[in-house]
């Protein structure tokens, strides 16, 4: 039986604030290409992805299941329903490797978890699915740690900077091109992007004329 | 024989990045106490700091390296010194823990590298530290790789986010309140910094009456 890896995703209008540099078409485009990427990590890692979508959406023979519900209910939904272990990773954790996956899923501790860039939670690992209870937004690292205290789950952070990236911003997309080699890589060279350096300091450029 | 780690250090107007929300003797304070943080991670895990500085300084008992060479230049020279395992360190990677340098040491490659956020290079580790040839500043983390690749020496990408987070921006200093329970934590505390959430959005503020 492979663990279950949750995957929450929203197709529609995502990643607005790459708005500046990719339209709505291409950010679209994008998450995709990162989920494909995230899909691909965690079943080359033995696990079994399930896609938690806002909307209808289909990929390869993935598991998809809908739901309108906010984040936190959607994932509590989900977790509800397995009573051995379970894990949750974002879409945009466009870095993630097999062995992240497997590192998170592997901790001794009853809940394993690796925190965001800026306070948020990227992937939570759970020996019992159902214990756990889903407090995204705002500083959600912080407050499921502090669940795991106040419910006796003992909790491990896993020191993994594969699922600590996401990919939210302008500078975020250097990271892809360096520790990505994946699809979401290969959709930013196609788009134009490159990386560039000025004065020492590494960013993002992109040549219009790629994407004619 | 404990393993040395160098820890290239600058004490004289550090972190300019942070000029809009320190004072320079701010940063002169906050590089310090991060650096005091990385020395007491790298001894905890049982391995010798050696400080390589720009100008003379002295920290309790740990080996100080003057040097008014470029970083490169710097490090070559103290790296060829050493025909065994040897590492290097950032001082101001505030999240490092001991363990995170236990892994990093621990790798099986001739060499191991963590790549720092935006292509530079936060941490190297060498089965034989006069095989290193450092490759600093820019895309450090690229040429770092593509020397090791040249040269024939193996090397391991090790994924931990406590070595991957130098602190040199305003967003950086939430990663140090989240993740850090030492003496950088405890002076921007000093200082008057304190995490906020503003829209879901974590960010630093400063309440300037705590420091008068």
């Amino acid at each position: 039986m492979r663990i279950p890896v949750l995957i929450p995703f929203k197709p529609g209008n995502p990643k607005t604030r790459l708005s500046h540099v990719m339209t709505r078409n291409e950010r679209e485009l994008f998450a995709g290409a990162m989920l494909a990427d995230v899909i691909k990590a965690v079943e080359q890692g033995g696990f079994k992805p399930i896609l938690l979508s806002t909307e209808p959406f289909a990929y390869n023979t993935v598991q998809v299941r809908v739901s309108t519900d906010g984040l936190n209910e959607a994932i509590d939904t989900a977790m509800s329903g397995f009573a051995g272990p379970a894990a949750i990773i974002m879409a945009d954790c466009a870095l993630v490797t097999p062995s992240s996956v497997t590192r998170l899923c592997q901790t001794k501790a009853m809940m394993g978890i690796v925190p965001g860039k800026g306070g948020g939670t990227n992937a939570i690992f759970m020996q019992t699915g159902n214990r756990f209870k889903a407090h995204y937004y705002g500083q959600s690292y912080r407050k499921h740690c502090a669940y795991a205290e106040e419910s006796g789950i003992t909790c491990e952070v896993i020191d993994s900077f594969r699922l600590h990236i996401d990919i939210d911003e302008e500078e975020d997309l250097v990271e892809v091109f360096l520790h990505n080699s994946g699809e979401a890589k290969r959709l930013l060279q196609y788009l134009g992007f490159d990386l560039m350096t000025t004065n020492g300091r590494v960013g993002i450029q992109r040549n219009q004329n790629n994407n004619e």
